[in-house]
């Protein structure tokens, strides 16, 4: 057989899934962060045209599929599949939008982990045969998740020092067979891992350890190092959480120091913009690896990078019942071409 | 390749792997009902020993996999890979179930046709070589159903003629490369179908399309029809959205009369239990599929199957801003053996 798995966690793919192009959304404030110059889409309405956040969401998820259709020259009606997922009660941005497209469509639930996720199993899906043009896509919205998750935005809660801004935005990258572009050569799946952290304000300590669990995992199964990789990328860990993951990796004896950066560090300049801990949400990995990230990739300014999406698995319910915040993280490694 | 993508929506397993075990968890009003003898573990107290439903849930994933291990003759740790999700916003059902067991997870949502998803995607895992012992798992359960999507129980509201009663349960099925059991020989991925339902309580009517979406697809796709089936299995389309679909197929010239069979109409005995149109939820397909159906396919009762996942892609949120119920169905064909 092609493939192969490798240790518990990881598999490689023999015949490595091309990532043949990619589209992004962002919002008001993310164009306005550093990453501004690397988004298809820019919009300054928070409703992005329509009547409630979480129709918003959809719309931005509509946006990036167009998008990314138009910069692979196909129709959408010639993707195969899409993976995707939000974090929108029942993934109601995902369904809306791929509702009467006649896309097959595969609903994933890994919170901010989904564009790594979603990339995983696509790579799964192409890399077995199963599918060629296959969609991995996710999004978020500040203010759907803020009243979902925390206060109606309305109520001018204060935010706490660790507190995250969740990104609004969408990102799309379609996995083919063949073509050219950015390779993914080998996954790692994640374990749900919870040391206790009960505030909901504090995503970065609770993801933390997921990510250090897959990560190690990731050069346990595959015989590799943080010196193999150009870059180490979590999602939405922020300033608190990687400072957090290079202690844990620290006191393992590994050394990330220099390799590793985080989206949720990136997407924002926190001296100007006043995000608290950093950037958050599904849309901040992918907004980030739709545009900025895989376009290094492809101009070999990059040549190789572990993606790690990460992903904090409460809601609101378990919050309310007292329970702690388990954390998940999956691993796709990129390489440029 | 060995696996073969048929069509615009199905793929073809050179490999078929194989469900080597299965274990099923109900509740009470289930183990009353027609498939009460075929369940492994029966539960009377609703809240399964915990303080709360959303809790219970979790309780009744956790002993489904303990029960599927002891079943399979392995250990918890010896499973791969579990590909699991529910109902509960943010999938806390599953989550908490995988949290701190160290077996790598991935979450899907598919609403109610999560049973048909997670087989699916176990399925490409194991078929494409990328993971082997891999779980396919899901949960409902009644009255964290009612309170999250209806109303809280207590409110004592009165349930309409086309409501159907969300099955309290668990199943998992362990699927793998090698050993004795049914197989899974082919798969079709759904679409997300729309026409415009908008009564969260009529869920029958809203998945129907879809189901017949799915089922017309892998006629297409694989040069099939329902002569080759000993039965076609929808997971929860009731006594109504059943004869939806048998309408809708009628029109396409299409006959599955006398194959045709619904998990929500084998799980409760409508004469005695009044549930209305019939039951429903992800543990409908669920504990119907990993005891009854697999049961017989096991004992070669039934040669040849269709399993198809119904879900309906709807929350709360969506209904309050006056949107439609998206549905969407997946179909695996499983043979006996």
């Amino acid at each position: 057989m092609a493939n192969q798995k490798r240790g518990k966690q990881s598999f490689q793919l023999q015949e490595p899934p091309v990532i043949t192009a990619w589209a992004n959304v962002a919002g008001k404030k993310e164009t306005e962060g550093p990453l501004g110059y690397t988004f298809d889409i820019k919009c300054r309405d928070a409703y992005f045209g329509q009547k409630t956040w979480e129709q918003a969401e959809k719309q931005m998820q509509q946006q990036a599929l167009k998008k990314l259709a138009e910069k692979a020259g196909m129709a959408q009606t010639d993707f195969d599949l899409v993976f995707s997922g939000d974090l929108l009660n029942q993934c109601i941005g995902s369904s809306f939008t791929l509702r009467n497209t006649g896309i097959p469509h595969i609903g994933l639930y890994g919170a901010c982990s989904t564009m790594a996720e979603s990339l995983l199993m696509a790579s799964m899906a192409v890399g077995g045969g199963f599918a060629d043009k296959v969609v991995a896509m996710t999004s978020s919205h500040f203010a759907s998740s803020e009243r979902q998750y925390r206060f109606p935005l309305g109520y001018g809660g204060q935010r706490t020092p660790t507190a995250q801004w969740t990104v609004t935005g969408s990102g799309a990258a379609l996995v083919c067979s063949k073509g050219s572009g950015p390779k993914i050569t080998a996954c790692t799946i994640g374990t749900v891992t919870d040391l206790g952290i009960k505030d909901a304000n504090n995503m970065g300590a609770a993801m933390a350890p997921a990510a250090y669990a897959t990560i190690r995992a990731h050069f346990d199964d595959l015989h590799t190092a943080p010196e193999d990789f150009d870059e180490i990328v979590t999602g939405d860990l922020g300033q608190l959480g990687k400072e957090l993951l290079l202690d844990l990796a620290r006191q393992d004896g590994i050394n990330l120091g220099g390799k590793l950066t985080d989206c949720g560090c990136l997407v924002f300049d926190n001296t100007k913009q006043d995000v608290h801990a950093g950037g958050s949400g599904c849309g901040c990995s992918a907004i980030t690896l739709c545009g900025y990230l895989l376009g290094q990739l492809k101009e070999k300014k990059l040549k190789k990078i572990l993606f790690c999406g990460t992903g904090a698995l409460l809601s609101p319910t378990s919050t309310q019942q007292g329970l702690p915040i388990p954390g998940v993280c999956h691993a796709v490694c990129i390489t440029g071409g």
